[in-house]
């Protein structure tokens, strides 16, 4: 119960109340249920018309699939998620051996979330038999025995899966970050004309990056507060980190880390010839510095040096090579925000 | 049948024999059992005892289980690997309510690798319907079905499930990304006292990788041989690339990228104070130029420059110093083995 307490208090949810769980699947659910209806001493909690029964083994349900449970709750009294069978389902015999085999197409596998009259599944649980209470796994069936009630079966999304193994957990930080990587904002020093270098890294960012978002931070406030966790920061002016260190603080002020880990990336043009090359390390050491600082509010801070290549008198390749580096330099980025691997943050990168 | 070849030629596969798909699985099974039954014409191979059937989509099938499958098949004519079901299985009315739902103890997932006397599935698919062949999906169905054999069952490992849906990619990767992160071979410049840095930044490897067997590079052919993917090139004599470059040479000679890419790890160790910065920036150019051209044989080529302090009477100090930039080069050195990720090659970390 405390380390629930803490994770309401550090993610600042609202609304929750936690009820004391039982020993198995439907003890629990049937204390939850308890908490919520009039008829129990004690009860702080008002009566729902309906309720909805979730594992938080499926973490990645949607707000349509909810919707679609509790509409079919309301009409047919109870309503679930299924989803195909992906393998046969066989019977086996005492010796293990194969008694028979079910016919693929005809069942469906049955997941989370259901939905409930409040009164049905309540009324289900207090019929409900000891066996059923220690063994059973079904909240549908429950209501079928004992409430009389055919559930709606509603077609789920595949990410309802429950994780199970630890492949499950792989699957689900992968489609954490897939998700979390959609977006990607460019922050840039200046608003100088479109020619500049920092626009055609923001211009390539949006060709090469497929499926990724990539926008202006223009109205930074704005966009994290629709939760954009990854940040190219473009200096094009000037070689240090201002306009880097102040994108931090705004990140760190908005709490958007607290959920996950956001990406920042420094951005550095720079002539080999032109800059002298003790600056350069100087350089290295201190985002480091900054990125042991940003680590402790789960910001990842890397930087990156673009080569600003300067031929004399012959500008076709000057724009040549600079693409070159523009496009080295975008699949760093996305290799960075696509991995968010902290064991890379305070390195400074050469595109 | 011109990508297969491809395949089998590219990997180097023996003793493979293609057989052209039927439109459904079914069908497909029946044509691989006809290239091997001597009753069919132009045959060109001999029938075998026991045959094994299994799914592409399961690629994580061990060498235990097929030894399972097959010697039960041997003696019950039929079996089949099976997994605990994850979800309760229900059957749905026409209308999609809930009909009635499966005791989730009571059945089981049919998985693969299945094995049969090559006579026992042979008969049954020749006697089968064309409704079977169209629809059905479950070998060991048709093998009771029609040859009166009831299969025996037996204990899958969870890595047996079908990789159907996005996630299952993902898990995939990342399985097997694990598995080729287990083994790290640390090959050194020298072979001098154990005092020195190279042998420091081993035990510390040793240490901080849990589950990561570190070995020394001393039997690099041998070590090859046993397929290990990741090489840390420790370079404490010189600041050249010759060592990493030997190695690379090894790495590509046998092969050992065809499957899975080969991550080299260049470390050096560096005092700003005694090294001239410019000889630094030019090795950052020289090992992108290496990492481009191993990149293409699959080998992912990256730098790692390891502070190497000395402060003047303080020895203390010093030690602690280094025992410090040595931790965070093995955390940048766990972060490249895990990630494996190409975006990130020929470039020169800093620990």
């Amino acid at each position: 119960m405390e380390t629930m307490k803490g994770i309401i208090q550090r993610y600042q949810h609202k609304r929750i109340s936690l009820v004391e769980a039982g020993v198995t699947r439907h003890r629990s659910i049937f204390n939850g249920l308890k908490a919520l209806a009039e008829d129990q001493p004690n009860c702080r909690l008002s009566k729902p018309e309906v309720v909805i029964i979730h594992d938080a083994v499926r973490p990645f349900v949607e707000e349509d699939v909810l919707l679609k449970v509790v509409t079919a709750a309301q009409e047919h009294g109870a309503s679930g998620a299924i989803r195909p069978l992906v393998s046969t389902v066989i019977s086996p015999s005492a010796d293990s051996c194969l008694d028979h085999s079910l016919e693929r197409a005809r069942y469906r596998a049955s997941e989370m979330p259901q939905a409930f009259l409040f009164d049905v599944i309540y009324e289900a649980y207090q019929q409900c038999s000891d066996y059923d209470l220690e063994f059973g796994t079904e909240c549908l069936h429950l209501a079928l025995k004992y409430s009389h009630i055919k559930a709606k079966l509603v077609e789920g999304s595949p990410d309802l899966w429950k994780v199970t193994y630890k492949r499950d957990l792989y699957a689900a930080e992968s489609i954490i970050k897939e998700r979390i990587s959609q977006k990607v904002c460019v922050v840039m020093d200046t608003k100088e004309d479109e020619e500049h270098v920092g626009h055609c890294l923001e211009e390539m960012l949006k060709t090469e990056l497929n499926h990724v978002k990539v926008t202006s931070g223009q109205d930074l406030q704005q966009i994290i507060l629709e939760q954009c966790y990854n940040f190219v920061c473009v200096n094009v002016m000037t070689s240090d980190f201002e306009e880097t260190q102040r994108l931090l603080n705004m990140v760190e002020e908005s709490n958007l880390s607290i959920l996950y880990p956001v990406v920042v990336i420094s951005v550095h043009f720079l002539d080999y010839e032109s800059v002298p090359l003790g600056q350069k390390m100087e350089k290295v050491m201190q985002i480091r510095e900054f990125a042991k600082e940003a680590k402790k509010r789960n910001i990842l801070l890397s930087g990156l040096l673009i080569y600003f290549p300067q031929v004399e008198n012959n500008r076709g390749l000057e724009e040549q090579k600079l693409r070159e580096s523009l496009r080295q330099g975008t699949t760093i980025i996305s290799a960075l925000i696509k991995e968010r691997n902290s064991g890379l943050i305070g390195q400074l990168l050469v595109a």
